[in-house]
């Protein structure tokens, strides 16, 4: 469930935490849209999107680099959100800390977030700094100094973020080892932050390798929206990022697809922190990468449907007409470079048990195989995504990220610009087929959060 | 649970079938033992073990590649199981078939197996034929003639191989789920054979990579058993192995540990082709090339006292006594590279059903790790491990396969040596102890094998 590790250093924006597939519609709804986006490549291989917003005087700017968790090697599980942790780092031209300063300096905020798929940095900025940032983040794209003196003290800090995030969490740690049974084959099954044993183990060595195979400019590409043109990106990004040399060729992002799964799988942890048990269930599926024929945004209606917030089915029948549970939901994360996944959970209220709430879940998943949506909630979920983009639009961190995300995942400017008129074409019977196709209850992987002692599930 | 996949020849030897690990004793415990096996090393980097044995003019004769599936790359699983299959199409210098004809001519009798760690070919013939098979053996190292003719047919034949040992097999598609649900990171979660729709992807390409990177004398070793002597055998590898070229120095073999489990999971395979429920428990556990202190060996007298035979506790509880199981036994697969797995596994007779069985098998483990295991039982398993060994020994293949199966998991010929003394070193306390520390009933992967209607499991 977990689509990636923040840096420790503030709030990211809410549609990162919110996921971004159901925010992807923002940046085509927004005014003057087919041609919302410039996009061109400099010479040394580097992509460039910049999206014009003059509604405010300020500036977001964001790299991507196109490596995240499933790129890693066996045995090396969290090198690259480690080395998210090592871009804040000192330079051969600037001391540790100093960009961050920099950024603190002149109002701004930034941050930076490592995921199965990707890796990102951004700050936002009056466009005044913007020369600034970017010279900042090309100079760490290959400068940064990577001794045992950075490394050890740093590993150390990852370390305690494990800690304080997954071991300390029985949730997390659910989680952790949901996805690892839920994905027989695909790099997903791996956490982004790594497995505690293999994270220890990381060594400058590692660090290094990795720095030199991914962080260049033909594997990067830059965003920037708000206050700014793009012929002032396009000379700036020159003037700057244009200066870095190629780095290797890559040979194509491989993730593997999954087997046919045959089996009902269960994983249950029981843990006296604890207090109120909970469920999950999730099925492997197509993503916007992998799907064919409208399914991906089939299954994002589905979700929204199902159980995408206080209108959705499962919450308008087991929270608020039958009262037996504190929460209920859907999720699909569409936006991946691989197979993904979709998921319903839930946890009890009052007298009911977990097994009659995961019992309601899987009779409304039923309900909608047999019967299907409705005309009328179809067009409402549709009209919610739209609505949904408002907010969105209102956010230039939000349409830097949906154009960064969709373009590290293996799409393009025009998949973000076409997808709303995608979204609305889809038909109540591809609601039905996606759910009848993926969602089997004889097929599923099952996570239950227990307290300790023994009690109904 | 599957250790290997043979290619459809002929049976392969009993010991084979059967697992390694108990076998392991054979070769320490013949006559002459301390100098039974000569090794050496040719200039090329290939290791030699020889093992004379002249109680018949019979000669085993066996080399061992140190590749196996766990070797293979994301997305190309089967890819080392496939290249067995193509090891017996022809060469620069001999036509497919030609070596399998002349090993029927003289009468003797060959085949080839893959596993997770190794993949070997052998051959028992008279004395007289060893070095014709050398020069054939030697031949195919380096000269296979890998066209798009020779890979298409032979990609349909291991697909139909899959379709008739997995894909009609409800016990064998449950098996693969349950391996891939119990290791959460290390390789052995893939199927030896592969994923059916990555083996349908396997092409020249991929042949030849795996060819050029795996196939040569520096990855290889070349075990000889029989009625023949080490100076001998000396002569002949180097006139034939000794003259084919090192390969590429290969970087250390990697097999990533697992993480802590912390979940209690289970995988439920119904299908209208199951008549009789069943169940398989499991927990990864060290193997002999991972463990310390003498946990592997533990290991072993712990299956054996629980489960391995007719006097085991499980049978005689819960067949022989309670008489509410057709079959109860345990399993461990010490010798691989990485760490394993230890399982239990049951089927209900009458009128129990699967839950009473699981039930008794739970409490013959909890039995184990509360009050130990008897100095009686400990001796009778030891000396059964030392029976055991009669019956090996009169199998040459069986020798054969000791030394390659040890020294290709990492092993040394000292290892194989040792080994008995190792064995019956082990104490009462530590069966007990490794019992505790694997096989926490909360932390384990059940695979439940079901008939299509519901059935109290």
């Amino acid at each position: 469930m977990i689509l990636g590790f923040l840096r420790a250093k503030g709030p990211l924006p809410a549609v990162l935490a919110l996921g971004l597939a159901w925010a992807a519609p923002a940046l085509a709804e927004a005014p003057g849209k087919g041609g919302v986006a410039s996009s061109f490549t400099l010479d040394n291989g580097m992509q460039v999107v910049v999206i014009p917003d003059h509604r405010a005087p300020v500036v977001t700017h964001m790299v991507w680099y196109k490596v995240g968790s499933a790129d890693e090697v066996p045995g090396k599980s969290g090198i690259a959100h480690f080395f998210e942790h090592l871009m804040f780092k000192g330079t051969t031209n600037h001391k540790s800390g100093e960009f961050d300063q920099k950024v603190a300096e002149i109002g701004g905020n930034e941050n930076a977030f490592t995921t199965y798929d990707y890796t990102a940095y951004h700050q936002t900025v009056p466009p005044s700094a913007l020369e600034t940032m970017m010279s900042f983040e090309a100079d760490r794209m290959r400068n940064l100094v990577l001794t045992d003196d950075v490394i050890g003290p740093e590993r150390d800090v990852v370390l305690e973020e494990r800690r304080s995030r997954i071991e300390n969490s029985p949730g997390s740690l659910l989680d952790e080892e949901v996805d690892a049974t839920l994905y027989q084959n695909e790099p997903y099954r791996t956490p982004v932050i790594g497995w505690m044993h293999e994270i220890e183990q990381l060594n400058r060595t590692d660090a290094i390798a990795f720095y030199n195979q991914y962080y260049a400019p033909n594997n990067a590409i830059l965003v920037v929206a708000g206050d700014v043109e793009p012929e002032t990106v396009k000379a700036l990004a020159e003037k700057t990022y244009g200066k870095v040399a190629r780095g290797p060729d890559l040979p194509p992002r491989v993730r593997p697809m999954e087997p046919t799964h045959d089996t009902k799988r269960t994983v249950e942890l029981r843990d006296e922190r604890v207090t109120v048990p909970s469920f999950s269930k999730a099925w492997v599926v197509p993503s916007y990468q992998t799907a064919k024929d409208g399914e991906a945004e089939a299954l994002d209606l589905l979700s929204e449907i199902l159980g995408g917030g206080t209108l959705s089915r499962l919450n308008q029948s087991l929270v608020v007409e039958q009262g037996i549970a504190s929460s209920a939901g859907a999720g699909f994360e569409g936006m991946m470079l691989g197979e993904t996944s979709f998921t319903v959970y839930g946890a009890p209220r009052g007298e009911a048990d977990l097994q009659q709430v995961e019992a309601a879940v899987d009779a409304e998943i039923r309900r909608i195989i047999k019967d299907g949506v409705t005309a009328e909630e179809l067009e409402k979920a549709k009209d919610r995504f739209v609505r949904s983009t408002i907010f969105a639009r209102d956010n230039q961190a939000s349409m830097a990220n949906i154009y960064g995300a969709t373009l590290a995942t293996g799409g393009t400017v025009a998949d973000v610009e076409q997808w709303p008129d995608r979204i609305r074409a889809v038909t109540a019977d591809q609601i039905k087929a996606v759910a009848a196709k993926y969602l089997n209850p004889d097929h599923s992987v099952a996570g239950y959060l227990l307290p300790a002692k023994p009690v109904e599930k």
